[in-house]
């Protein structure tokens, strides 16, 4: 992993060494602030508009007022003096609460802080990579309906993975799986998929709004419900969706090597498949 | 509230308005950091050898290695420099994991951001406020013995104070009170005093285990159990404990106005003397 070069912080482009921020920003403080991952494949944001309205749902979930119309100008003078124009990338766009004497209570008049930096990223029509996840139990808040930047239960679950030879940790809430540290999860088993209903235990990826959809296209049964642990040994298939991820095969939970060992199951498989035509 | 004149980062002693860190500091990408907050009293750091002992926890907790033994220098210089080494003041201090590529596992070999500065605030012998506190359900993390700054449950939840005319939101987990947005929450009833138990539900607050020491030494029966919501309406007093809020009278929980009135019960004011004889 690298640092970009440029950063857009606040509108204007800066050179990464120079982009910094006050300790006083609430973002650094309290990590009081909303953020965004999209990308750009074929020269194209994908899904551009639904990763927009994510970003002011979170915005309004924690009651931040930040106009975005200027964002996609900003991405756009970004990718340019980033020379990412046509090339295939990511964007990530943060908006925090600003600068304010430190008070837990929101600051009456802070302007908020937009940061948003590009790297180019390499897409895959199919992501082809095969994923060991480990489990364990779901200790974050109950708000992770929010894309919030109060990251540290993450960042730990997905330190447990690191630790773990894992590319994921699986989260478990009152005995169902929830979603992994920055992925959702699906699993097949007896040619049904189910993945976790999209309420506050969960962040609602676009990937997986897509996923959910193909699915009803393709006629494969889904069951927006959450799988549970106990039922971890009959698990024919599962698979990760995530914006950088796509959607990813998993082979392996904890020591239980998968049916398929290092391939995709044929569910998993189809679903790949009409990804891909989405990009 | 304002900012302080001075701060110092990294060991560097800076004007506030000059003191900036990276927009890749994992403190403002993740929250990834850990912080505690001491007073000096009387010419004094308050207890300061139990808020090293904590933030040294609070660093192991998240498995992030910095080495302390430097921070009574910078805490010292900084209170040189702003004027307040014979001023009651508060001291903030935070660390951070650093600057690094944007990725949720831990960075290999980041350097810690650490941030310390003071304000004078006067700390009277005894806190003569009374407040309003209201309830809400503790939608926070289930590791909140860890004093992080992924702290946007405690924000939300102090702001829900806020906009109620109250100080302080107290928060309800299975059931019972846990602790509060930013102090810790004792009830009395029956002349038996009540305070959740020091586990992963809250912070265990160095006014906290004073507290419950004092009650040891008065012979008043302290029972660490959380005080059950369906039990609010016989609460006889209550108070809140925290570093600058030292023992402060609870007066209104939501509408009811407590049996005290707008003064302290008589257990509570036992304990605020008791503790205006520490400082």
């Amino acid at each position: 992993m690298n640092f970009p070069e440029k950063v857009s912080l606040n509108g204007e482009i800066l050179n990464t060494q120079e982009a910094k921020i006050s300790v006083f920003d609430r973002g650094f403080l309290f990590g009081d602030g909303i953020y965004e991952v999209m990308i750009q494949v074929n020269g194209k944001l994908f899904h551009a508009q639904e990763h927009m309205s994510r970003l002011q749902y979170s915005l309004k979930e924690i009651e931040l007022n930040y106009d975005i119309s200027n964002l996609k100008k900003e991405i756009n003078n970004l990718l340019v003096v980033s020379e990412l124009t046509t090339q295939d990338c990511l964007i990530y766009i943060q908006i925090t609460r600003g600068v304010a004497p430190r008070k837990h209570a929101f600051p009456k008049d802070s302007v908020p802080t937009c940061l948003i930096y590009a790297l180019p990223k390499e897409f895959p029509k199919i992501n082809n990579s095969s994923y060991n996840v480990v489990t364990q139990n779901d200790f974050r808040w109950a708000k992770c309906h929010i894309k919030m930047t109060s990251l540290l239960g993450n960042v730990l679950a997905n330190q447990f993975a690191t630790e773990n030879d894992a590319y994921e940790t699986l989260l478990i809430r009152a005995g169902v799986f929830t979603e992994a540290s920055h992925c959702n999860v699906f699993f097949v088993k007896d040619e049904i998929v189910y993945t976790h209903p999209a309420n506050e235990f969960i962040l609602n990826g676009i990937t997986r709004q897509l996923v959910v959809k193909l699915c009803n296209d393709l006629n494969i049964e889904l069951r927006e419900e959450g799988y549970p642990v106990n039922l971890i040994k009959e698990i024919d298939e599962a698979f990760l969706t995530g914006t950088t991820t796509q959607v990813g095969v998993i082979v392996k939970i904890n020591n239980r090597v998968l049916p398929n060992g290092e391939s995709a199951g044929p569910i998993t498989k189809r679903l790949q498949q009409a990804f891909s035509e989405l990009l």
